[in-house]
């Protein structure tokens, strides 16, 4: 949810600018459900449960915002930007949707509402044709303003502060299992500022080498490489790092690599300068690791977007054309990943601006010994 | 995600019980991605990411699991049940879904499913009709078995416990926010042997009159009501209980509400037997509030169906006419809310079964007071 004290104008400068992207790309109605593009325009995040929550915005009529009656006491009212519309038990939802929507040719929705409701919907308005939300309502939110920036510093800088308690051995690792160090760090992303933990993988050894791994009942060893990828929510932006250390003297053979991954994280944010094609600070850090004969094990993009949601546009990955403007922010972290040896990670949220790349993380970047 | 000791014959039985259902209804295609309808089919419970993660379940053919090639590790294969096939970072997952679906007349979708995954999907298969998978898969889903209830009762107990905690006064609450003592019922769910806490609802005063009101900055005080509405996952299976207590002595308004909440509650899982529509054993609870004069204090439905996920089928509520079978596990949690000045919810889950309701909690039902 967005803080309290937003005011109404905000939301309103918001969908009045939806509003023309929908005359530009000649969309008749957007829906918009649970996920994050909901509190960006009303202030509300709506609970992802089984009754639905929507926003129900046409071109052409006034904003309407149907919330389950019994959910409608969370909502902050933004007088004058939208109609809270609860509804009862015995209602069907889809037929207010229906009947707002009446007439629609174009309707986009929510990336992340349930397709339950789109099911449900299509013979309500047949020969409708569907398209995203994100195309309306994503070049809006892809370009962060000072505020929202100075949250996402805010938010870096405390996950820094748990990195930097890693690196100084505050965290005990050795004897430990990965799921009591997850605990662990996501304990002190609260003690930092945080409002809500959104993960904390922990994977030590051949664990790191899958890059999604969460965090097991694994005990941690000396003589191990341990990564640590965490972030949460704080004051509605999110934070996102990750760094690995190492229990104990890094063997060769990691330094060499980590050597390799430290300089490949380094170009690309390097290479993260408006104007620069997103596929081509993927191709920065990929080239390094290539150069070194790791091509095949840098197995996933090398970052995505964020600000209210941990994922989101720009992601920085093969394909995608679309030049850096000052106001993106995401993810640079590639990585490493040998199956069933070890794995690594290296991560900083960036900014582009108008000056040069503007890391949001400060942390060490070296591959710290700890203490076995 | 299931138990990794789940057997794969276990998910072959459930895919061959849904093709069963699919030739019945007519249905050519399953899809199922977030939420809980893959993990019952596979033992995988996806990522709730911007990458698709989708079983494609033909009538015909042998079933997919697609998933994100960098997530693939996290998949526990269950051979001849289902062929994993990740996708890397340069594929479109949904021209994979196409051809896997092509000629399908009808293709029946998974609730959660996003919606950006189906909006996509449209245009690849014209003229296709969707439905909703929970239909399919539901009347599998919603009836437990003999395993499936000794979860459901294992997690039942550790709530439990936590509400004794909270009735012999061992959870501070006089002089905390309502967010600390969320917390710390929380940790102590954990504590109790849950994998993850759901939710943790702390609502003291008139904040109680909310009955989705969560938890805030709110300092509990002396002389009031706190309603505490609570569970986790464990095991896979949830839980999920509400208690209210009161921080000193009972004012008699208050004691008068909670004894007809109290007859109503009991009421209502007394009429939980086999055969009873849901509506009939929401209508026992509300006929006792309504008597007392407090019809339009109760809200909402009277519970919801719980298992893999803490809302599903079967709702108790009005319209609902489906008859409860032997092996239906669901809340009975009626509640009375006072706008602006107090609310209260008593729930337990019960299990419908052949010799009678089947409650799987048993704390404290009174309205205990705990020293202010």
């Amino acid at each position: 949810m967005s803080a309290p004290s937003t005011p109404p104008a905000v939301y309103q400068r918001r969908i009045d600018r939806v509003r023309e992207e929908m005359v530009a790309r000649d969309i008749d109605v957007v829906m918009v459900s649970v996920g994050h593009d909901l509190p960006y325009l009303t202030g509300y995040l709506a609970m992802p449960l089984e009754r639905l929550t929507m926003l129900v915005l046409p071109r052409d009529a006034d904003a309407t915002l149907l919330v389950p009656e019994l959910e409608a006491p969370r909502v902050v009212e933004q007088p004058g930007v939208f109609t809270v519309h609860p509804w009862g038990e015995l209602t069907d939802p889809i037929e207010l949707v229906a009947k707002l929507s009446a007439g629609a040719s174009r309707v986009a929705v929510g990336d992340q509402m349930w397709a339950r409701f789109l099911v449900e919907l299509l013979p309500h308005l047949p020969g409708t044709e569907y398209t995203r939300a994100v195309d309306v309502i994503g070049p809006l939110r892809v370009v962060k303003d000072a505020v929202e920036i100075d949250a996402l510093r805010a938010a870096g800088a405390a996950a820094d502060r748990v990195a930097a308690q890693l690196h100084a051995g505050e965290i005990p690792l050795v004897g430990r299992t990965e799921s009591a160090v997850s605990n662990d760090i996501s304990a002190r992303l609260v003690a930092e500022g945080h409002d809500k933990v959104n993960f904390a993988i922990v994977a030590a050894g051949a664990n790191a080498a899958s890059p999604h791994h969460h965090a097991s009942d694994r005990v941690i060893g000396a003589g191990e490489i341990v990564l640590c990828d965490f972030g949460g929510t704080m004051a509605d932006y999110c934070s996102d790092i990750t760094r690995c250390v190492f229990t104990g003297d890094v063997p060769a053979e990691i330094a060499d690599a980590y050597a390799v991954l430290h300089e490949a994280q380094a170009a690309s944010v390097a290479a993260a300068t408006v104007g620069t094609p997103c596929e081509d600070v993927d191709r920065a850090a990929r080239a390094v690791i290539a150069a070194a004969g790791h091509a095949d094990h840098f197995i996933h993009r090398t970052g995505h977007g964020i600000g209210l949601e941990e994922h989101e546009d720009p992601y920085i990955v093969e394909g995608n054309h679309t030049a850096l403007v000052a106001g993106h922010a995401f993810s640079i972290e590639p990585g490493i990943y040998v199956p069933g040896r070890w794995g690594m990670r290296l991560e900083d949220i960036v900014v582009a601006a108008d000056d040069g790349p503007d890391p949001l993380n400060h942390a060490d970047h070296a591959l710290v010994s700890v203490d076995a």
